[in-house]
């Protein structure tokens, strides 16, 4: 069994991709502090390159095994970020990829994937149409697989956005991530346990799996693709679901309204296209206060991802 | 006659305004560099307070006022940015604020104006009708009217943004600008004249009053409000006007279809929320190379505002 990350291997991923990445600015509403009570930070990976913070990972991971990526390629299976940043993070290192993708996919995610050189094949939209394609692309060119989330080198990548969030905004007492397969706050839990933030997971009620997982302490199977956070259909793999327990992440389950409610409020407020998944967290804060835990000083919030088709075509 | 405004007003402005504002962040894409050939620098003015630069020339206009603005309270007229610009200004030097809008006007920018607690007159479309609206409000209160533009104090608040943005990005030789009453291209040429960049402007062709007025010399009145780049339906002023033919600024006129492409593209490859108004300069800049001047080694667009309703309601 390969061992989960520690917070170590998220300090040392920080200073091996530190050369590839942005470091992604802070934003706040004035009207949103009022709105919560607090000041409210964003972290803004939808600026990150690719759009979100899904680069993170793909080049912590490429950088962490390049030699044995280098013989035959890489592949991976994605709803999109992951591979678009894995397409990139292999251009960049002169890389083949090759990246399996759900035929209803957002076209803009598609778009994007293809302009980063990579190759895509597409599939059915049910977690087992990816493995099939995947391993059907895997036969035929050996290529060496880069999971989406649960894989050790991913999630310390993934972990620093919220070091660099703790580092830049000190006074963090909360933060808020959303939850599809668990990479993201797999990573950020290990910052929080660390830098003594507490976390706080965000997940649609329409696919509640990693919230049913972690109350019942039984590992969930990927809901039917409903929601419209395209990014958070996945389910926890064996290292999130493992992380997540051990830390005891609390998750809040939000309705689709609530999300679509939120993407609105930050387009407004803080003039930023975030797309449905990025804007989970803000509708789980936003929710009545006798929900929400006690926010502290400060309350963070990393804003995941910003690829989205424009609305209305 | 009131003199026009010079670059030492723009100077004088920016060290007045400093504490009021924002010094906006200068954003870039590595996929419009790509497509334009040369390094393209966006100011945005979108992340401005009140989501627009119209912010500068109010709060300009009210603190060279203040005394005068302080007895009867301040009014003007606007589609919207200067409205919510000129009642945020009021309420932090603590004036009473009434801005005549036209009911068309975008259900977030009248929501604006309310928030930051100013009265809201609403008339009809035309410049005519906010005038008469503009007149009774006068003479029932007897407020000082602050013009949405063409004002010498309002021109130097604008010029502010152009100033900011040489200083930041020292090898802007050409600098965008979109042109509806002209008072954010009259601050920009000013500053433009002093700093040895070119300015050129940028118009809907449905609302090319200002290509008109400035290629035959005759100011002409505006035409009827049919771009949906709501905030340059506007006409030329008399300082407006004759500085901008005094700087032979050059126009480029484009369709509204490739105003929704500019928008879409800043929403895509910046993550950005723009309003149509603000993609006017970039719709610009993308029209084919041959219709465009030389762009210099690097290109500048002042994003103007963000304050445009969430599509699809």
């Amino acid at each position: 069994m390969v061992a989960d990350p520690d917070y170590r291997a998220v300090a040392a991923a920080y200073r091996r991709i530190a050369p590839h990445v942005r470091r992604t600015p802070v934003f706040t509403s004035a009207t949103l502090n009022d709105r919560v009570g607090v000041p409210v930070y964003f972290k803004c990976e939808n600026l990150q390159r690719t759009g979100a913070f899904k680069m993170r990972g793909a080049i912590n991971a490429l950088l962490v095994r390049e030699a044995e990526a280098r013989t035959h390629g890489v592949m991976t299976h994605s709803s999109g970020n992951h591979g678009a940043a894995l397409a990139l993070a292999a251009r960049l290192l002169g890389i083949d990829a090759t990246v399996v993708m759900p035929a209803d996919a957002p076209g803009v995610k598609q778009a994007a994937v293809r302009r980063y050189g990579a190759r895509v094949v597409q599939c059915g939209p049910t977690l087992a149409d990816r493995e099939t394609a995947l391993a059907e692309v895997g036969r035929a060119s050996g290529a060496l697989f880069i999971p989406p989330y649960d894989d050790p080198d991913v999630i310390a990548g993934q972990g620093t956005a919220a070091l660099e969030f703790v580092h830049e905004i000190p006074a963090l007492e909360q933060l808020w991530v959303p939850v599809g397969g668990g990479g993201l706050a797999s990573g950020t839990v290990l910052v929080g346990a660390a830098h003594g933030v507490a976390i706080i997971g965000a997940e649609p009620a329409l696919a509640d799996d990693a919230y049913t997982s972690l109350s019942t302490g039984i590992r969930q199977g990927p809901l039917p693709p409903r929601t419209i956070a395209d990014g958070l259909r996945g389910a926890l793999g064996d290292h999130t679901f493992r992380m997540l327990r051990d830390y005891g992440l609390p998750i809040v389950r939000v309705s689709e309204a609530a999300i679509v409610d939120a993407q609105k409020l930050l387009w407004q407020v803080l003039k930023l296209v975030v797309e449905p998944s990025g804007a989970v967290p803000l509708a789980g804060l936003l929710m009545t206060p006798g929900q929400n835990q006690d926010v502290g000083r400060a309350v963070g919030i990393i804003l995941s991802g910003g690829n989205t088709d424009f609305p209305g075509g």
